[in-house]
């Protein structure tokens, strides 16, 4: 098998797992399932004022599964996907460093899960194979924003990702923590998005650009194996937390306060995310690439938390970086 | 008097004016009011993931009113702000299309008001006296953004607009009106953000740009005043829609659509608005850059209006431009 079928079956599979343990947790909600394709188009101009030169031709398919309005879950989807098409001089060299046009293939999963409770934090995951040109290469990671932030459910994140790096490469850990530490980090805020995780790109490419100074670049096939450890102990590192935090009460005030904090999930999303960047780029179903926006949030100018309230120590904690294990 | 001061002056009263004329509407909240300063420094490195270059030192202040929870207005903020510094080669490229670093100086006075009721539209309008090099040149515009929208208040506001663009210039209106609603325009919803207004840029600018076949670039005197009957008719182009709408009732599931719409806004000042890149680029001060956002917004997955109700036919409105006047 290719890996382009390797990744994309194992990605379909993982979707599947991940959403029944998800709806176990929820107890009442259950994903709907919207499989979709793409003809092959060319994206309108225009897309974005910064760039109208990016257009390409994609086209594809993937089943987006999205889970609204449960006991725990009050909006979250688990996107697969698996494009292809003619990518652009412009976006080639942003990913592989030729200015030149390439063709490309992307499949992946990608998840984000805000929970209704302001004690349980927002997750995100993301693993993907892609191919431009005749590079390729494996990206993902994982990251926590808590709202309310309990110390152990961060360091019972951050110990679930470590273990998994750890079977592969004991160097894996702090670079990819790091990485994700400078990649989910706000500038115009000047805050962290949360407490972090992993994050990783380009792990396979032939040559490996800055970004990533792990070795052994040619080896695809231990970085496939990475990716689908982390992709199976997705669960294991976020569960733990839901079913610890999800009979605990909230008040107004802390379900404010959440609401307030998603605004900051809208703004690195729409403003930063090269996720949703590459989508918005690449004309993609938009539909799947917003799904991660949060259900309800809220813009208060200026807010300044309480002296001393637990609203305070939390955004303290959110405008550095931390070290979890 | 300079330019500079000219404006600047102009810009603060019309702040007071607008402020005291849209309390009045509300009837019950007040403006609070923000003066900040900004000292020299350079912004950290970073800003965007897609464009790290554009780091610039910026020194000024502004005078940032915003109104919350009133009768009528939700949030709105009605931002004054004088900045100026140096600005690297990238950015003033892409302003005046000379590859070179360049001192600037930006005024003006920006504003978004979001009220209550599903049935007033959201307004924003913005105008503004730019310096770039030996470039200077006024910009800005007035655009309406109805949830539920009522015919007559569409055509009031274009009637409003035309009728003191036509004062100066009769190709204004039709000129500016089209330049709007290709700005406003969200491509990856392939929607409008709302009936539109007007938008011009670079207004006196000695070499006009494509974006701006005006005649008699050499005058600013003219454009100045274009920009003054402009500001100063801008509460006849929106207050009588308020008091029109203002005592309408409205059910939850109107709200709940006015929510949902709230959304398409934040994603068009997040991804697209020239005003917010700005900002965001030379380290502007982002509680006033983006108090532009809702107080609440809402992302629904996959939203489909019931076939034949008010909410269809509004999204099948904005799906397309349309003649107002």
């Amino acid at each position: 098998m290719t890996y382009r079928e390797k990744s994309s079956n194992f990605f379909k599979e993982l979707q599947i797992n991940i959403c029944n343990e998800l709806e176990a947790a929820d107890g009442k909600a259950h994903f709907i399932t919207d499989k979709w394709s793409k003809p092959q188009v060319e994206a309108p101009e225009g897309i974005s004022p910064i760039d109208s030169t990016s257009r390409i031709f994609t086209e594809g398919g993937g089943i987006t599964r999205v889970i609204a309005d449960g006991d725990v879950f009050e909006k979250g989807g688990v996107n697969f996907s698996e494009v292809h098409g003619k990518m652009q001089p412009e976006l080639v060299e942003r990913l592989i460093g030729k200015r030149e046009s390439a063709s490309f293939y992307a499949t992946g999963i990608s998840l984000v899960i805000h929970p209704l409770s302001p004690f349980i934090p927002t997750v995100h995951a993301n693993y993907r194979y892609i191919e431009v040109g005749a590079e390729r290469w494996f990206g993902g990671g994982s990251d926590l924003t808590p709202y309310y932030c309990f110390h152990e459910d961060a360091v019972h994140f951050h110990n679930s990702l470590k273990k998994t790096c750890d079977i592969h490469d004991k160097n894996y850990y702090p670079h990819f923590k790091k990485q994700c530490d400078e990649y989910f980090f706000i500038p115009h805020r000047k805050e962290t998005r949360g407490v972090g995780g992993i994050f990783f790109d380009y792990l396979g490419q032939t040559k490996p650009l800055k970004q990533c100074p792990i070795t052994d670049h040619a080896s695809l096939e231990k970085f496939f194996d990475l990716v689908q450890s982390l992709g199976n102990s997705f669960t294991e590192s976020y569960l733990p937390i839901v079913e610890k935090r999800k009979m605990m009460r909230w008040t107004e005030k802390e379900k404010d306060f959440q609401l307030y904090r998603r605004g900051r999930y809208a703004e690195f999303n729409l403003v930063y995310d090269r996720g949703t960047y590459f989508g918005l780029k690449t004309d993609g179903r938009i539909e799947s690439i917003l799904m991660s926006l949060p259900p309800f949030a809220k813009w208060i100018y200026n807010y300044i938390p309480d002296p001393g309230s637990k609203e305070e120590k939390n955004l303290q904690l959110l405008s550095e970086f931390h070290e979890w294990v």
